[in-house]
């Protein structure tokens, strides 16, 4: 466990129209003035845990260590469900136990999970409808302050967190490989549900050779590449995206709308040199 | 009056397109390199002062004691409206006299309001169409930096102050409440024209009630809940909002589809339920 | 060539949907935790290069001498485009040599460029689709930590440095003056290829005389302003932009609509009144 450095990451579906993001901020200075606040998104889907969660995965890991995230997507605040902060080896973790922090908790190893029962560390009346205000930011503030996890409320097992929905992984039939549309990203870069070198050892392909690229509505070809500047502006290529992940798209166009896919599709890509 | 603590708070319309938000900012550190600048939002929508009011409004008290607000909504930039200060019990607010800051400053308490005049304190020379950035960023920073309210120009008397148009407010005709839509948020909540406190009592109502909701195109039953969370996914209820207003929503759906209802519009509300 | 002053802005076409930007700003916290990082936009259109190009030039000028400006529209990420790294008389810019930094630098007077080679200051390993990660953000904070530029890598030529396709400009034919649409902003209005002051000169103009302003598909006349805020509620006027540019604008109103134009589209200008 690492001692916080005092910054705050957050990522939120709140967007940037209304002012929730920046009350959540105006706690946390309150408590904390020296706090270095960083935005990590605010535009998830509404209630899109799943996107949430890959948003963090592929973000928390290049914060300094003893980072504090903030993370709300939170379609249940107010029923049953539970506020949580976590402390894994690098970093400290609060919102809701609903899959959101699983993700990046896991892949850095989650050494303590408690539920958040103090109500002297919380904004007070506490709302029904705005935990991230009352009870998250204040959390996270007093975390980057030094108040040890445990006086927030009573320890639980990591087992019992909640995991979210987003699955990884790739099937193989005979010589074709199936896939899902993981996210999208503003350039129209498609990113697959498995790590470039997973697939590169599945499809017994390497850089230069040729695939064919299935999707519902549109069958094309791609060469496999270090990065999409390998080919002409135009081509399709399937690379190494800088998370790890394979990832389809076009040197300067977008992949998604050639492809015609959106976050969920299936992507079926069959290596079509024989080598 | 509270001593600045060091944090400037901006609230615009100019969006995150174009630069001017920057050039704001860059023109607050280059007078305080060591203010922190905390965005409130800057997606008001072009010239909607009413809209900027509330999210003022919504949002300032959260923020720590001594913190200075620049508010930028001017459609009459460069014509005579009076560029102003103002110091509240615990804030300073910089911004046109057009009403956007008044909610907020009233709410606090206004003690003293000066009229900027004093050019020793702007970016000179002051251009006729970018205030933001020649007279308010520059006084907010000196604000921080200690310099005194008179010392920016004369006092004129809070009275004076123009005020927005926004209409909190509810009416009671036979058992039927009239009301207004006072904004929309991301995930479609509609938040009314009055306290949640003032409506319960005006209508008799208590959580559990079921209450008819009329609006131009649609008759629909909303149950009167602490959160959304209360009721089944897609039901509608009635319950205050973490600003403490009447507000409708819809559990892990959107209330203002549902409604077909848009900032400004009518909407009736009639207890269904004898007790 | 000035200190570097701990403040680094960032200018990007990665938008605010997904996690680059925030892993930009959480690298450059990783080696110095006490740079203040400022956005200039992110919602630069993708691949933009000319509108990334004029969004630095609009602003840089309004940081605190030694900010370091991470700049990163990048169609050519993982190609032999050169990354670099410039000193000019006050400020530090660092990102791909495509033109994007360069009217900036060229203005504030370029004094030293440097190519991006020695791989001790950047993250390792090195991705081929996000330099903005792995190369610019830690070189800028390394800058910030009082690294010289020649640690990065050897000196070249600032004749040798790509130049934008931005074209300022202005051409007269008898007494008509042609001109492009620089760029529209959140509110319409439409800044013009040439300086105000230019403009006025050329076209032999006061403030009050009217122009005829044509574009492909309308015909209007303009009032030469101050400011929009020098006529009625929806009249169209020529007046200098805040960055010194001759725009259109419609008081209150919307000036690109009006006029039915879009940024590269032409306009012609002509004088009507006599003098």
């Amino acid at each position: 466990m690492r001692s916080p450095c005092g910054v705050v990451a957050l990522l939120t579906d709140f967007g940037l129209e209304d002012v929730y993001v920046a009350v959540m901020k105006a706690v946390i200075l309150r408590i904390n003035p020296k706090a270095t606040i960083i935005d990590i998104t605010h535009n998830i889907p509404c209630f899109d845990i799943e996107k949430g969660a890959l948003a963090l995965w592929g973000s928390f890991k290049y914060f300094p260590a003893g980072t504090v995230f903030v993370c709300v997507v939170d379609p249940s605040v107010g029923s049953e469900r539970r506020g949580i902060a976590l402390a894994t080896k690098n970093y400290y973790f609060v919102g809701p136990d609903n899959g959101l922090m699983y993700l990046a908790a896991h892949e850095d190893s989650v050494e303590k999970v408690v539920v958040l029962e103090n109500e002297e560390y919380f904004l007070r009346p506490v709302s029904y409808t705005f935990h991230g205000r009352d009870i998250f930011s204040p959390v996270a503030a007093w975390i980057t302050k030094g108040v040890p996890l445990e006086d927030f409320g009573s320890s639980i097992a990591p087992e019992s967190l909640i995991k979210p929905s987003v699955k990884f992984g790739v099937e193989k039939v005979d010589n074709t490989v199936f896939l899902k549309v993981l996210y999208i990203d503003k350039f129209g870069n498609v990113a697959l549900s498995t790590r470039f070198r997973e697939l590169t050892k599945l499809l017994e392909i390497n850089y230069g050779d040729l695939i064919a690229v299935s999707t519902d509505k549109k069958l094309e070809k791609a060469v496999v590449t270090r990065t999409f500047a390998d080919v002409s502006p135009g081509e399709l290529t399937l690379y190494e995206n800088s998370f790890g992940l394979a990832e389809l798209g076009v040197f300067k166009g977008n992949a998604s709308e050639r492809l015609s896919v959106k976050r969920g599709d299936k992507v079926f890509l069959r290596r079509e040199v024989a080598k």
